[in-house]
């Protein structure tokens, strides 16, 4: 067994203690927030982040305030010293993993909200959702203060939520997404995965491939409306019990796209349900030159 | 006439070089936050500033987002070159003057709300307010970061919720209060004052003196509830056109007293029109130790 020489610190004061003497030295600094039950994913972010910053500081909270009362606060999955021997195999220096009372002290009562980006998709069928990311990530970057920030793509409206409040509350830090990691069959690797019993494992398999094939239908000038449509007979005709959108959407503030083939940077963004586990997943749609017919 | 030499800024990459350099030479620096039209009031901030930190910035913004439609964001008063002599005769090192767009660019969604403390007395009679504020503070505070920041006591409501606003979303800044500073009668200095006739001069200049009056009856244990009806009738009969609240508060948290008379440090404030301005004060009540047949 290897034994994690993670340093672990618990609370700001003495993150800010670490910080403060990176900076005193001169040095960049990356964070890479988590929730934890951590993944090849977020072992990317972290080399990621150590490749662009020469010190790297990940948190470990999982944040109460964006998990509705039915979701699944209670079962998701925690191994902090397990997440820490990972950390440490990916080159983070410090874990940042505080108690729910150091983030939210008694009397705590702001909110930070993000307005367009955060409203349709996973903002309309999690509607606590965003408030509470925003709320979370704009205090963890003021917390480290680091000169950037790592999150991974698979999440990819929140990266979009994120790089907006950053922007809008002049926090400065620059805010870098990493490329979804997948297993072999295209599954976006995700703590959840943890969920899916074998069979279900299987059909999450089919989404990634399903998703890709629509991708390369619309940048041959597939309508967008009939290849949202088809994607989601795919996806139940692969086993899925429930979506809740396939939609393709402007890949920079997510409104959809005004006409009907893709003709500008767009993003292709699912998610549905096996059985009682939920499942996102997105992809790159390039832009086509619109023909001149087109409407 | 006096020429100011006081550098002004414009942009927020400008007004972080000027910080930065601070921040290398080891210098704490100071922000005080303004809407401009300055006055005595507003140098005291800055000669407390000055005190506490070894540069001081000020900024002047007139944040269109704190001004509900039908308030008097067109005529609030405006003299940049007048204001930029007053704060260099204070000591004031530099002044950020950001036009609108710089401080909500095109696609700017994002807003910080604050909670409880926001919702009684200016926040119920101006239920657009602290918003504006709570979002504008955030963005001064993270485009300067400055060591400290310091608001006039004037407006005693906004102190506790920039306070409330910078602990909640771990803002690594001090906020500091400055007293108010008063006219010969008791006036307490505003840039709305301007706006004042001089018959309704004379009525605006008796609010201090009848709410010194009300805290001296409070701390003599004068039930609460017959002290805010005294007042009213006091303030009604010296002329004020309208009341908006007159309310003794918890000092901390603006909540309601629990008790009859006040039994802990609280706040007496008040917000009255004097035909079309506005007028808000507000003093200390001391605790007074409660009798044994108070309720």
């Amino acid at each position: 067994m290897i034994e994690s020489r993670l340093p672990i610190v618990r609370t700001v004061a003495d993150l800010r203690s670490v910080t403060a003497t990176w900076r005193r030295e001169g040095k960049r600094f990356a964070l890479v927030p988590t929730m934890g039950a951590l993944h090849e994913g977020h072992l990317s972010l972290v080399r990621l982040a150590r490749a662009r910053a020469g010190r790297v500081v990940a948190s470990l909270f999982v944040n109460p305030r964006q998990f509705a009362a039915h979701e699944d606060l209670d079962i998701y999955p925690r191994d902090e010293a397990g997440d820490a021997a990972l950390l440490a195999s990916a080159g983070c220096d410090i874990l940042f993993a505080p108690a729910p009372g150091e983030i939210y002290p008694p009397g705590f009562s702001t909110s930070v909200s993000v307005g367009a980006v955060s409203e349709p998709l996973e903002g309309a069928v999690r509607p606590h959702f965003f408030g509470g990311v925003a709320t979370v990530v704009t205090k963890l970057l003021l917390q480290a203060l680091p000169d950037i920030a790592v999150f991974g793509e698979k999440d990819y409206q929140q990266i979009l939520v994120i790089k907006r409040l950053a922007r809008d509350l002049d926090i400065p830090v620059e805010i870098i997404g990493g490329e979804t990691v997948r297993e072999a069959d295209g599954l976006a690797m995700s703590s959840r995965n943890a969920y899916l019993a074998p069979a279900e494992r299987a059909i999450a398999g089919r989404l990634n491939a399903i998703l890709r094939e629509g991708a390369l239908a619309l940048e041959r000038r597939r309508p967008i409306e009939t290849a949202e449509a088809e994607l989601k007979q795919h996806i139940v005709a692969a086993g899925f019990s429930k979506i809740d959108y396939v939609s393709v959407r402007d890949a920079e503030d997510l409104t959809p796209l005004p006409h009907a083939t893709v003709d500008r940077p767009a993003r292709l963004l699912a998610a549905a349900w096996v059985g009682a586990t939920r499942l996102i997943d997105n992809l790159p749609v390039m832009a086509t030159p619109r023909a001149v017919n087109d409407v």
